[in-house]
C-alpha cells in the first residue's frame, strides 16, 4: 500500500469523490456478519449504494465472494460453523485477490474469539476494526490500517494517526452501527485501492449521517430509520461541509 | 388446478376480499427463511393479518407444519442444518397438504443452492418466486405458477401472463422486500385453492402498499416502518382503486 | 426469595427507582435468544439502559455468562446447538450465582420444545414468562414467580397474585415484544434481588412505554421505533403516573 499524500484537510473532498463512485460502481459485498445484525447491515450497505450478501454457510461461501468486490468478516455471533465458513471465504479471497476489514466483535468477552481473532490478523486484513476495549487485547501490526472507534475514531497506520470527529452519542445506543462502520469499510475498500483513505471516507461518512440522522431523530428507535435515510440521502456537498478528520498531532 | 376464469380487471376486487379474508382467518405461515430478514417478514406477516412461526430446526419443524396452514421456502444463507430442515419440513407439508411457495434467494449467486434449487421444483411448489436473474437459471415447468418480481411483476401459469404493475423502486432499497414477497404468496395460498389469484394478490397487496408508503417516506429507512405500517391499514378500498393488473398481451 | 413485603399501590413508584438504578448500573445481560428477534431485543435493552450480548455458540457462552449480570433464556429457533449452549449457559450462570429468566416461546407448537422447558423449569429459573397457550402448557411450581403476559399480565409467586394492566394492542403485532418482556425481567432481576419485584418493574416498565409509544404510532411499523424511542425516554413520573398494579382480588 502507498502512504497517503493527501493532507488530511482534502480527505473530506476525497470522501465525497468515493461516495460518487460508489453509487456509480455499486461494488458487492460479501458481509461474513453477526446473526443479530445481518438485516441492519445489509440496509446500510444498500442505502449507501452497495450490494451486500450476507450467506455464513462453509459449502456456498467461496462461490458468494467470488461475486463479491470485498469482504467483512465479523466475529459476533461465532460458533464452530462460522469459524469454518471465515476460513473458507478467507481462502477464497486469497485466491481471487478481495480485501476485507476485520471486525473482532466482543472478543474482549471471549479468550477463544480473541485467539481467533489473533489468526485472522495475521491473514492480513486490509483494515482493523475495534472499539477501545477491543483494541486494548488486540494490536494490529503497523502495516494494517486500525480504526478504533468511540466518541472520536482514531484511525492509524504506519505511524500516521489520524482523528475523525462526526458522529453522536445516540450511535452507540443503536446495536450495530460498529458492525455497520466494518462493512462500510469494506464497501470502500472495494472501490479504493489506499486502506488508509478508504477507512477515512467510511469514517466520515457514518458519523456525518449519525449527525443528520440525529437532528430528527427523538431517541435511538426513531434514530434508526433516520440514519439509513440519512445514507441513501447523503450528498458530497454533506461530507464537504461537515466531515471533521484531521491529523492526531494538530 | 383450475385455470383463471377472471378477467384481470377483476382481480383487484378478488384481491380486496381476499385481504377481507385472511383479516379473518389469521393463516398460519410457516417460514424457513434466511436469518437476515426473519423479522422483517415475521412482521410483514402480522401486519397484513397472517400469524408466522420460523423455526429451521430439523428436530422441531413438522410440528410448526402441522400447526400452519402454508409454507414459504426461501433459501437464503442456506447451510447443511436448513438443507435438512427444508426436506423435513417439505415432507411434513406433503403429509398434511398443505401448500407451499418457494424463494430461491441467490440462486445465481451459487450452484449448489442453484441445484438444490431444482430439486426443490420437482417437489411441487404452488408458486415459485424469482427475481429475473434468478429466473433465467430457473424455469419452472409451466404448471408452477411463476412470479418474477422487478419494476413490473410477472405471473405466469400454463400459457396465461399478467403484469402486475404497482410498487415503488425503494423496495429495492430495503432487503427482505422480496422475501416478503414470497411469504405472502404463502398466507394468499393459506385461504385461496387457486394460486395463481393468490399469487396475484400477493404482488397487488405487496405493489400497492409500497405505493402508500413511499408517499410518507423520506428514503429506505423511514419507508420500512410505513410499508409495516402501509400493510396493516390497507383497505379494500386502496386496492381496488390502485391496484394494476393486467394481461401481457394487452 | 424473600415476600413482596410492599403494597401493589406502591410497585409503580419502586420500578420508577428501578429504572433509574438500571439506568445507573447498566447491567450486562446475555441473551439465548431466537434469530428472529435479537436486534429488537439488543435495541431495547440498551434503550432501557442495560447492556446485551447475544452469542448461541456453545463453545464462548459461558465466557460471556461470566461477563454478564443476568440471563435470559429464550426458546424460539431451537435446534441442537442452541439446546447445548444452553445447557452450558445455565451451568456457568450456576456456578457464578446469575439469575435468569425462562421464555418457553412457542412451547405449544412442539412437544420437544415443551419437554426441553419443564426440563430448564426444574434448573429453578427466576422468573417464567409465558403467553396463555404456554402457561396451559407449562405450570411452573409456585416458588418460580410467573409472568403470563396477554392483554392484561398477570404476576404470580407462592400464591400471590398481581394484575399489570398496561399496554396497547399494537404491541401483539409486533414480533418480539414477548421476548423483549422476557429480557427485560431479566435486566431488572440483575439490579433487584426480589425476583416478584423485578418482574412487576418489567411488566409496568413495557406496557407504559407500549402505552407512550402508541400514541405517536399509526401502525405496527411506525409502533417499533416509538417503543424504544419511550423506553429510552421513560421518565419515572412517567411510571408513577400511569403503571397500574393491582392485586388480583382487589
Amino acid at each position: 500500500m502507498t502512504a497517503l499524500h493527501a493532507d488530511p484537510a482534502t480527505l473530506p473532498a476525497l470522501a465525497a469523490g468515493l461516495v460518487d463512485d460508489l453509487r456509480a460502481r455499486r461494488p458487492r459485498v460479501h458481509c461474513l456478519m453477526n446473526t443479530v445484525v445481518q438485516k441492519f447491515v445489509a440496509d446500510g450497505l444498500t442505502a449507501l449504494g452497495a450490494v451486500p450478501s450476507m450467506t455464513s454457510a462453509a459449502e456456498e461461501v467461496a462461490a458468494f465472494v467470488h461475486k463479491a468486490d470485498a469482504l467483512v468478516v465479523n466475529l459476533g455471533t461465532l460458533d464452530a460453523g462460522r469459524r469454518q465458513a471465515i476460513g473458507v471465504a478467507l481462502d477464497a479471497a486469497a485466491r481471487e485477490g478481495r480485501r476485507w476489514s476485520l471486525d473482532p466483535a466482543h472478543c474482549d468477552y471471549s479468550p477463544s474469539r480473541a485467539g481467533f481473532a489473533r489468526a485472522l490478523l495475521a491473514r492480513e486484513p486490509a483494515v482493523l476494526r475495534v472499539n477501545r476495549d477491543e483494541h486494548e487485547l488486540l494490536a494490529a501490526p503497523a502495516r494494517i490500517v486500525t480504526v478504533t472507534t468511540g466518541s472520536v475514531d482514531r484511525i492509524t497506520w504506519n505511524g500516521t494517526a489520524l482523528r475523525a470527529e462526526n458522529g453522536h452519542p445516540l450511535m452507540a445506543q443503536v446495536t450495530g452501527t460498529g458492525c455497520l462502520s466494518g462493512a462500510l469499510i469494506a464497501a470502500f475498500l472495494a472501490i479504493e485501492g489506499n486502506a488508509f483513505t478508504a477507512a477515512a471516507a467510511a469514517a466520515a461518512v457514518l458519523g456525518v449521517a449519525g449527525e443528520i440522522a440525529a437532528r430528527s431523530a427523538t431517541g435511538p428507535g426513531s434514530f434508526q430509520p433516520a440514519l439509513l435515510d440519512a445514507l441513501a440521502n447523503l450528498s458530497p456537498a454533506d461530507l464537504i461541509a461537515h466531515a471533521r478528520i484531521s491529523n492526531e498531532q494538530d
